[in-house]
């Protein structure tokens, strides 16, 4: 049978799909097909805890640390704080890097910063606040990014979130953490030797190929404004995986305009409250996807967050590959999520 | 201060450590440190419904499919058995694979091998059983290894073990599964391009490296025998990460003799032992990595069988980075294994 004949009507019972950008191979088992709803999280006694005992909603009577940054709503009151996490991964501040070697092996100090970023509401999930409330959540991401990027110990900057307990949130008050590092993140050099790679052989950044495929086929995009769209990747890792990807091409997230923060703002509540209602709120995990700030060039690479709902447990096959056996195609959660509203 | 001159005794609030094999940095996070009693699991409820339900006990019963493979004890009884997955995640069986694009994308069906490789006993852990039966395991592995490697369409083999809920396990009796698969797994991927730049910078293998430095060294091995050693990895990706490394230089497993067999299938045993006692059934994913099947060379390359204990949740930077916030030194980690017994 000819290359390109096949599509999704085919007999075939599990497919492979190769990622564009780290040609990793993801499977689809459709002997295995689950329908959309099936996904949906089980009630659960609520783990959100009353607000009086909450360490996040009165962060000064808590043992947290000072505040690197603060915003204030019209009242004057907080409505975003960041501040260094109290149990840090990384903590020491320096402009040196202690390295040692133990025979063959090398290692290195875990110079860095680990902050944690606070949004004034207990309850309410990204996906149920306001586009303004999750648009001064990407100034704040922006504004520390800024700030540590200069500190000549940083090679990488990530911004990650992280809901519900399966999701190893330890705290259900909303909040997202950044971890400033002096390396780059695997996950993240995969991408950049993808993306260089790709551009050598085609001569365009493999997203800014992927955003112009996406917005003709339409059959993946659940949500798109003037700057952003959310898909359901061609090669999904895991079930309702989205993607938020600029539409321009744009390697640098520290250089987003307002008017961008706003429509990632949009973008991210879009797609949370899509999640939130079609699988009754979910845990997930999302993490922001951006060049190093090691100094070098990166223009072959493309900025975007990658959205990861945690509707099962990894076991082996996932653990061993990184690639959930997904049980649904993404274009039938495309469809799914674009009816949730 | 100089390389080198930095020890574990240093105040360093947390490390990164680099891996040998891939180059990926992990993190220990000291100012989260834990006691290695604190990993420990809570008791739970058991799981393990009674063998007149289970799937696995009577699999002639249970709708299961024909055996490929079955071993018998000297009372007739069978000890052993290997058959089809009743619901694989690759299944159409076929000496040619159909590809297909769509757009900038490649996708590829799904054809291949699903099987469950299922001991006797539903209530005996490998870590509680006799070495004789681990031993016989191995065997299994080696016998449907050597079957499946010769289907055309079978590039890669991967034998994973799930054991307990958070590792993703559906059935409580102890099994393993077989994924045979017409792509190399992206961890494996990952390993193979390691090794070989690591054997082009220092004419010799990683792994071979390893294991000199660690029988020297001694601080990180838990078990030994003749032919293998278990190891806490220097870079552990996660607490309590156990290696089963082959003492000589071997790259693929199938080629493994009927001795090597027997001291596999202690040092599994062994290792999976020490993990139950000191960690109270902890739930484990395990897999072997060994070559592709595809007809190259990958004589850089050296087997060994990676053991995860599932002791926390992987959060959002576990995710994006496939890397624990490790709160145990692996020194330590094996010092603390090395007593069970």
């Amino acid at each position: 049978m000819p290359l390109s004949s096949q599509n999704q009507d085919s007999p075939m019972i599990s497919e492979l799909r190769q990622d564009i950008v780290t040609g990793d191979w993801v499977v689809i088992a459709k002997a295995r097909a689950q329908k959309p709803e099936s996904f949906k999280k089980e009630e659960e006694a609520s783990s959100k805890f009353s607000t009086s005992e909450c360490v996040f909603c009165h962060p000064e009577e808590t043992g947290q640390k000072k505040d690197t940054l603060i915003y204030y709503r019209d009242d004057g009151e907080w409505s975003l704080r960041v501040f260094p996490n109290k149990f840090p991964a990384f903590e020491r501040q320096s402009n040196t890097v202690r390295h040692w070697t133990e025979g063959p092996y090398f290692g290195m100090e875990g110079v860095g910063y680990h902050e944690v970023i606070v949004t004034r509401s207990h309850q309410r999930t990204y996906g149920e606040m306001t586009v303004e409330e999750v648009a001064e959540l990407v100034d704040a991401f922006r504004t520390r990014y800024l700030d540590l990027m200069k500190r000549k110990s940083v090679k990488y900057i990530m911004i990650i979130h992280n809901h519900g307990k399966n999701a190893g949130a330890s705290q259900p008050h909303p909040h997202c953490q950044l971890f400033a590092i002096p390396v780059i993140s695997p996950g993240i050099e995969l991408e950049l030797k993808g993306t260089e790679n790709y551009y050598k052989s085609n001569k365009e950044c493999a997203f800014c190929t992927m955003v112009n495929w996406e917005l003709k086929e339409k059959k993946r995009v659940v949500f798109e404004n003037d700057s952003f769209i959310v898909i359901t990747p061609f090669a999904s890792r895991s079930a309702f995986e989205l993607w938020i990807i600029p539409k321009k091409h744009s390697p640098y997230f520290e250089r987003i305009t307002q008017r961008e923060e706003w429509d990632f703002g949009e973008a991210i509540q879009k797609a949370m409250k899509k999640l939130f209602l079609g699988l009754n709120d979910p845990a997930i995990n999302f993490y922001l996807h951006t060049s190093p700030c090691d100094g070098r060039d990166y223009d072959h690479y493309h900025w975007h967050l990658e959205i990861l709902p945690r509707t099962s447990i990894w076991a082996g096959f996932e653990m061993a590959t990184g690639v959930e056996v997904s049980t649904i195609l993404p274009e039938e959660a495309a469809r799914f999520l674009k009816k949730q509203n």
